[in-house]
């Protein structure tokens, strides 16, 4: 009964050099396919399988997600949700960690697994060790019938389609959307959020595919920038709250596709040691939070960015459309649509997928199949 | 009232070329002196100062571990320490990220503020936020009078002496110790640690100085294979449980001192992502885990090994003595003493600190005071 019910054929490159530009491209739609109904009349949201109940959702007192490499970090702006919604603490391990460390776990812990394939082995092994404690599971997959969700005790389904490329783009935006869902739902469930209050995001969320088509279509610059790039030592990313992920899935996708050294970091963190690598013209892509959601964010990164530009960074901005504080430090400018706080990683993230595999292919390399890596690590 | 009461004298080279490598080679007497008198003969382990009921310590049900650059590794080993002795839940955060999350406190949560400054402005801040939000704090610091001790309601001093250079050495050793006696306290607090039990923990930390000591004596093979590889482009590091934050540490430093791309892994993330940095001689740093305490751990890091030695990586590996699966895949291998799996970052942290004070000083750069980095961070 394992079966993959996509269509070979809807796998093809369709016109784009790469399956990665391809898959980039369909981030619009496959956000809005996850969406799709997830909100009923009664105004509750629907996951794709549920061997729960809602009193078990309810005992709840304390969530791990568990992931590795990207959907670690969709993981972390989950932790960011989940916990601004139901105030449940919620904790995020790297699945190869997690059962090593002797994890607390009882009957009223969620263990939310997140992998795209839904065969990642140290995420499967994560999963079981949980349910051998009595946790109960999760799990946020691509791939309807894998032994992740099979084991698991409930299952949204990411509708991404197939994903081909090696690193995760689309896979990932979804992943998020899946766990804005989830927050979202435990949230309605334990009576923390009315059905009103819920419908306001999601139809927040419901706004995503354009915002995120809106910033596909404002590409051109950063392939250009991209290029101009191509040939730097080192690429560092900064972010704080909620683009502190961001940051370090920009720097993945560049060390996975263009073998440079990438690295993120939380910006408060600069000072404490990263800051010494910022040189003459070494390139730092900011993630700036909103001024609206958390002004004293935005504030601190605005002083971020002063402090690396003058120590000599040449800075990568992306920040909102009618952000005027950042302009002053800004070597380049990277616009994206306004977007509430815990929903800016979906904007914010496709810009740095665009730049890393610009760099790549301008590197010459195999944007779809990078030295070294699988699309599934189905081994530990 | 606020007074630094060391002797200006003390904080001279001493013979050395830099304070960081006298600071390093004072490790041994570090660790011994934060050991002195914390352990009665009634079998109990003593803070500094405690203005909290053992009653208030029992009801602690979630414990913060909030830091930031090195001390944020720190706390990542004593999340495994507490976590392991206690049971109780304990997470570790940045400083800068923690007060912008909306963390879940109250007052059975323990925040645990590490700082060798005891002035590091995000972790007070963090504090202060806790402490408004009604958590019980506990500082870890090796400066006595400063303000984050003086702000909480539990102080252990890390008698480390005056560190001087920017890069942290014997604080970190001292930070490390200072967690286990945490962990030990609570743990003896809260009747899940007998007074022998917590003993024959305390007799293994006191031989930790002499095992520090044995590190420091073999180091010249560490010396001269730093001076080999100071023109390397990158260098990578992998650990798996306490070896994580060890890798992250070691990783840190050589950011800090050398400038060099230096970033530290999960070891089990590589094949998410980071093996694509993996190409014919990049050096990468191995930490290997006791064959002994979490067999399962040792052979998945030889399997990492294995694998990254099959894509070119000039493997460095800091194992166990006798651990002899270790050797085929060991371009160098530098010996550590046995140690318990908890203490482990004890001793395979060192060679780390020497490796990147050697590749600094060789690169021609200021080892005491790098560029961009200041001390203390008393600014957010």
């Amino acid at each position: 009964d394992y079966h993959i019910d996509w269509d070979a054929a809807a796998a093809e490159k369709g016109g784009y050099d790469y399956f990665m530009l391809k898959e980039i491209a369909e981030q619009p739609r496959a956000v809005a396919d996850t969406l799709l109904g997830r909100f009923t009349e009664q105004g509750w949201i629907m996951l794709d399988e549920v061997r729960l109940s809602d009193q078990d959702l309810r005992d709840v007192d304390k969530v791990f997600i568990v992931a590795c490499g990207t959907a670690y970090h969709a993981g972390m702006v989950a932790k960011y949700a989940i916990e601004h919604w139901t105030r449940i603490p919620c904790e995020v391990e790297l699945a190869s960690e997690f059962r090593y460390r002797d994890p607390v776990l009882d009957r009223s812990t969620l263990v939310v697994a997140i992998s795209q394939s839904g065969e990642t082995m140290d995420t499967l092994m994560a999963l079981r060790h949980a349910k051998d404690q009595k946790a109960r599971v999760l799990a946020i997959c691509n791939t309807n019938g894998s032994t992740i969700p099979r084991e698991s005790d409930a299952v949204l389904y990411t509708h991404a389609g197939p994903e081909v490329a090696v690193a995760s783009t689309k896979a990932f935006l979804t992943q998020l959307v899946a766990c804005y869902l989830v927050g979202l739902h435990l949230a309605q469930v334990r009576g923390v959020k009315f059905a009103d209050e819920v419908a306001a995001v999601v139809s927040q969320l419901q706004a995503m595919p354009a915002a995120v088509e809106a910033v596909l279509e404002t590409m051109e610059p950063v392939r250009h920038l991209a290029r101009e790039l191509a040939a730097a030592g080192s690429v560092l990313f900064i972010g704080r709250h909620v683009g502190y992920p961001v940051a370090l899935e920009g720097a993945l996708k560049l060390k996975e596709l263009a073998y440079m050294h990438a690295e993120g970091f939380a910006a408060g963190e600069l000072k404490h040691g990263p800051i010494a690598l910022i040189d003459q013209g070494t390139p730092v892509v900011c993630v700036v939070p909103s001024p609206v959601g958390r002004g004293v964010l935005h504030d601190k990164m605005v002083s971020n960015l002063q402090e690396i530009r003058a120590r000599g960074a040449r800075t990568i901005v992306i920040a909102e459309e009618g952000d005027e504080a950042v302009t002053p430090y800004a070597d380049h400018l990277v616009r994206v649509p306004v977007t509430p706080t815990l929903l800016a990683p979906l904007v914010a993230t496709v810009p740095l997928q665009v730049f890393a595999c610009e760099i790549a292919a301008a590197r010459g390399h195999d944007v779809d199949q990078p030295r070294n890596l699988a699309k599934s690590v189905t081994v530990e």
